[in-house]
């Protein structure tokens, strides 16, 4: 069986693949996490710092038995999918487009993480956490929640945090975050279009093609030299992809809040899914933090309506 | 929140309902169990042994907050469940076509009844289930898996079947079970079109309109005089539906198999989808129990291809 989550891996897909790799095995099955992509540089930091092997690249899964990990969107997964045997999915999103043939074991739960899912089902099923993929799941929690301060945060991420990081033997587990989203924030020497991807989903709005991509940073300061070259890379994305809309979020996870960089047909989207009057180019949304809940739910459920 | 189930609720719909707004009205949740239509008599029975009320209609849910259980399919569900807010989904069956705008609560696991899972999440909340609902939900597993000869029976439902029939104060649950079973296979007097939509659901396949319905009796011989009277309304609901084809299973629990009666627009489908040559009318299955298990799998994936 193939474990692996969405494209553009980040450190929750990653870290949560290993995962349920390693719980299913125990459990007696043949299990082997993958990756549809390159990690990140966030993702390699916590995979070295706790000894964990990078997940291979794997992009064609037919007839192959699957587990999804951190999406349910058919977008986000294999365009061969429809032909593997998806036995298990564990996410935190939406449910999304996929669908399967045969029952299967689906656990879904509206957290912050889908490593806070993974390690209450090590409790359920009575397995023990190795340390190291203790201490990258507890990374993975305080990547997806931005160290707690997210939207999506709640006491059961939390509390997976606190239980990770003893098993993992790290006292401060914010030190650990800090020092993690220092490394995501780097940006010097990396191409724009690495930076633009970084975090990058694409979804199928009512039939209109929507890039939403998303870059945190410690301190949004650091961004101001590139954000024209930001802009003319989602230009091109937008172009190549054919899309109606593409977003970039400029996060700062100090202010709280985004800067919304996009490129659109037509800018009365924003008002329809925001009710915001878009400057040009970019507007920003203070407390804006998480893509998943602030911006893809208004954004799909009225932008095109 | 209201709670329900698929369209032609059985006792699994109806009693899993019941139970997870009972679970959830304990978590603190405001919520109540409804169905989208009338209560078999096997459904009856079972409410009324073990002193629950019925759940009231509901066919219209937009604008509400809603928990579905035992079905992810969009054709099985209110047609106006895209403007309901879905936050929690339990289910046993292959994944469907609902998708939901917000994260939510997924529990779905490969066993033979939603009470299965619904059991364990008590556990898992530690909340203890009531005399009454553990009962019923015992009756909806021991229903569900053909008191365990289903191939879609797992372990885990029978645990449960144990633990809850010691809940309920149930020395023999198999004596109940056959009880439940015998009234089931009542037939007599009951009107045709009643006997045909008892546990029938319908199905969207690569384009095509497909009814399944399933009649399970203790004994086949009591269909026999009905056959016909059978074959007939199943047409006319294929024709009333524009339908590609309608297939009533008539599963024989003491032989342990079903005759397939099927009305279709080209009986290729049944050598697509099992590799069988259909005689006229109907055609035997010998260990075909299980609808879930043993006919959609097959005919969704091969039979209009």
């Amino acid at each position: 069986m193939l474990v692996f989550g969405h494209m553009n891996p980040d450190t929750d897909t990653i870290v949560s693949a290993i995962a349920y790799a390693d719980l299913a095995s125990k459990l007696g099955k043949d299990a082997k996490a993958v990756a549809q992509g390159a990690v990140t540089p966030e993702s390699a930091y916590v995979l070295e710092k706790f000894g964990l092997a990078t997940p291979e690249v794997v992009t064609s899964v037919a007839g192959q038995q699957v587990a999804v990990v951190d999406t349910t969107e058919l977008s986000q997964l294999p365009s061969d999918i429809g032909e593997a045997e998806v036995v298990a999915v564990v996410d935190h999103h939406k449910l999304g487009d996929l669908a399967t043939s045969q029952p299967l074991e689906m656990w879904v739960w509206p957290v912050g993480c889908t490593g806070t899912v993974l390690k209450n089902m090590y409790d359920f099923y009575n397995v023990e956490i190795p340390k190291g993929i203790a201490g990258a799941m507890m990374c993975a929690i305080l990547s997806d929640t931005v160290m707690f301060k997210s939207v999506t945060c709640t006491d059961a991420d939390k509390k997976a945090v606190e239980a990770l990081a003893k098993i993992a033997g790290v006292a401060d587990p914010m030190e650990i975050g800090l020092e993690m989203f220092k490394v995501k924030s780097a940006v010097d020497g990396t191409p724009i279009r690495e930076l633009v991807f970084r975090d990058y989903k694409d979804f199928d709005m009512d039939g209109n093609g929507v890039g939403i991509g998303q870059l945190e940073v410690v301190d949004g300061a650091m961004l101001l030299p590139l954000v024209d070259d930001l802009y003319a890379d989602i230009a091109k994305v937008k172009e190549e992809k054919g899309h109606h809309t593409v977003i970039l979020m400029l996060t700062d996870i100090m202010k709280e809040g985004s800067e919304i960089l996009y490129v659109t047909d037509d800018k009365a989207v924003f008002k329809k899914a925001f009710g915001i009057d878009a400057a040009d180019k970019s507007f920003w949304m203070q407390g804006c933090m998480s893509r998943k809940k602030q911006i893809v739910p208004d954004f799909q459920g009225k932008a095109f309506k």
